[in-house]
């Protein structure tokens, strides 16, 4: 059994106490040390506050092996994490020679002249090690006290993700005996997080060892299962879970979203899709062009706002508007449809609904959408009943138009 | 001169530490408590750990004369707030009555059966006071310590910011003397942060009291100004900054989207548009259909991801295309005035580009797009050099749209 190494994440600067900014590189750091095999212990927020800042440096240092703290290196008065530093842990700053070149480079790779200000950059606690920023003009540094190993970088969450990457996470590695855990992950469609609960529950009495999480990401519910590296039961469990998911695990890889899923099975057989969007407004469009390489499965898209649009563009009949309303399976089926009859490709997409927040009536409320697939066997419609919101819907319905395409080519590629 | 009542946020859940969670709440609470008047000191987040969480609790009621605390109020094993309370400043737990028939209430309003385990979430410290959850089982509650106020509110956010604003804020304005700062923001395009930093930086030696902030929302900025009630400067430094931005403000309403402005704008003319995107993939329209009401300015809209459906759907010559590629002026010009010839509007939007990250040639590297206006006065072009995230392209690609848009009705509007 190894010893956890504990962490703990400071982020500093007075906009994210005052709801300016949100802090999402405390997130960040606390997603990738735990992926490293870290135990981060907890997280804390200080302004521009250099007694502040001192005091929650020396309870974090105390806290845990290793510290990340982000923000406060800029030019300005408000920037006071090495002033901070040396007075929670003793010594004095200086002109680090190092630093200094580095952000004279800096200036001059990007053509800005510098001000009086750049200067208080490199100043840093003597003794400290620089880290190269390599995307701005800030440097990092990282200092030992007596028990701990303590990171300072840049608030910038580009700057300091490629410094985490570069620097800080093999020297973590290096000073301590690091193990990362055993992860993994299954994207799933068509179940809430309760029916997976209860699906699933009994994962850690079947497989002593082995841990289950879940994390929704509306409409999408990720499975997460995590492990003590060499965990005997841990390629008995990922194949029990899988065996349950069935198809509603569209994916295995956490990074994999459910467009690029589509767009790859679109890609093996060789076919490609258009979309005519009513109330979703493009989101269907703007998932596909998300995926690098969506040229090869994408066709064209049409957003068919007015009706006059669906009938010109897709060919929706004018009497079918009319009589089924514009909200109607009717008049989805002639959108999907029209879009095979209308370009080049082999699989069409039609979507049609109230999205809110006003707009329903009593027989279609607000939320109320149709989508229909047509494919080379026939098309294919549901209703979706939704709430009120009208950015939820249209997510959720642009969402339930790709799954429900990729249920179209599943049941394809079954034959 | 009011003395500052000032907070100290907590967040508890092991689901945060390992990064399978963002937390939102803090941010939130950062957020709505400055705007209340109040001033949050810090934030802290900790773990499944009673000790731990009763020493933040001690610590956080040491330091603020305000604390909030979301999360671990749940009815399983991990959740411990309740415990650490009385762990932290002493006291008992007991079977609180009010809070148990809300939670008794709470399960046969939603017709779920309650199990044993839900008896703990009634389970409170002796003599808190009860804070009615309506939109979940778990009741939150408060407590005073010799010096803090103390509330601890369920995790789930839609939970908490129902109860924030329907107990907490009141609560708190109640028990103190609280008066909400002046605040104003003005959102900005066409200008970047360091440059609104020069030409707006001298505010504070202009009108003292009246304090300048930043946020980027790229490509939007947005400046804001705060200063204490009844400040004599606030009137006069509010127009000498809206003097300053001039038309680079498209808005001082802090929650009104650019496309809504520009919907605004189309309303008032009479007028409607129609989007033929190829790099940005239906962004531009779901901008515009993100806005209620968008039917009344949005007409239609083309995805015309192949050279085949810039020929189709908005009769871009193919000559055109096989001249000049399908990234050029020329194209993105033929485009938007298909829009107009192929849609009943009066405007068009034609955005074509490379977005990467890869496909771009020598004289069309990455990052490379062609936006064009058309509309009553004429078509006008512009050329978009950008860097190589794909994402970062299409969405700065789909703002300097809507913007170019808002800049050629304003030039109609100004005669």
């Amino acid at each position: 059994m190894h010893d956890v190494v504990s962490a703990f994440v400071v982020s500093q600067g007075e906009e994210l106490l005052t709801g300016l900014t949100m802090d999402t590189n405390a997130h960040f750091l606390c997603e990738v040390l735990t992926r490293a095999g870290l135990r981060v212990l907890g997280a804390r927020t200080a302004g521009d506050d250099r007694d502040a800042i001192a005091a929650t440096l020396v309870d974090a240092a105390r806290t845990a092996d290793v510290v990340l703290c982000t923000g406060g290196l800029g030019p300005t008065e408000d920037d006071l994490t090495a002033e901070s530093v040396v007075e929670a842990f003793g010594g004095e700053l200086e002109l680090n020679d190092l630093a200094w070149d580095q952000v004279k480079a800096r200036y001059a790779r990007i053509g800005r002249t510098m001000s009086p200000a750049n200067r208080k950059q490199a100043l840093l606690p003597v003794g400290c090690d620089v880290l190269e920023n390599l995307m701005g003009t800030a440097p990092g540094f990282a200092v030992n006290t007596s028990s701990t190993r303590m990171y300072f970088l840049p608030g910038v969450p580009r700057e300091m993700k490629e410094m985490i990457g570069r620097l800080v996470l093999d020297d973590i590695a290096t000073r301590f005996d690091l193990v990362a855990p055993l992860r993994h992950t299954f994207r799933v469609m068509g179940r809430g997080e309760s029916q997976l609960q209860e699906q699933l529950g009994s994962l850690g009495t079947r497989f002593p060892g082995v841990q289950l999480g879940f994390r929704t990401k509306m409409p999408e519910n990720h499975v997460k299962l995590v492990a003590a590296p060499g965990e005997a039961n841990w390629e008995s469990a990922k194949a029990w879970v899988r065996e349950e998911l069935g198809d509603n695990c569209f994916t295995e890889d956490p990074d994999e979203e459910l467009a690029a899923v589509v767009g790859r099975m679109l890609v093996d057989r060789g076919e490609r899709v258009a979309l005519a969007e009513s109330c979703t407004g493009g989101w269907v469009a703007h998932l596909f062009v998300s995926e690098p390489g969506s040229s090869r499965w994408l066709e064209r898209g049409w957003v068919t706002y007015s009706n006059e649009s669906k009938t010109e563009e897709v060919g929706v009949p004018e009497g079918v508007i009319a009589e089924n309303g514009a909200v109607s399976e009717e008049v989805a089926r002639a959108m999907a449809e029209g879009c095979r009859a209308h370009a080049p490709v082999d699989w069409g997409v039609g979507i049609t609904g109230v999205a809110g927040p006003t707009g329903g009536s009593p027989d279609k409320p607000v939320g109320t959408v149709w989508i229909a697939i047509a494919g080379p066997s026939g098309t294919h419609a549901r209703k979706l009943r939704l709430g009120r919101d009208r950015t939820a819907n249209r997510r959720f319905s642009a969402f339930i138009a790709v799954e429900m395409l990729r249920r179209q080519i599943l049941r394809l590629n079954a034959g």
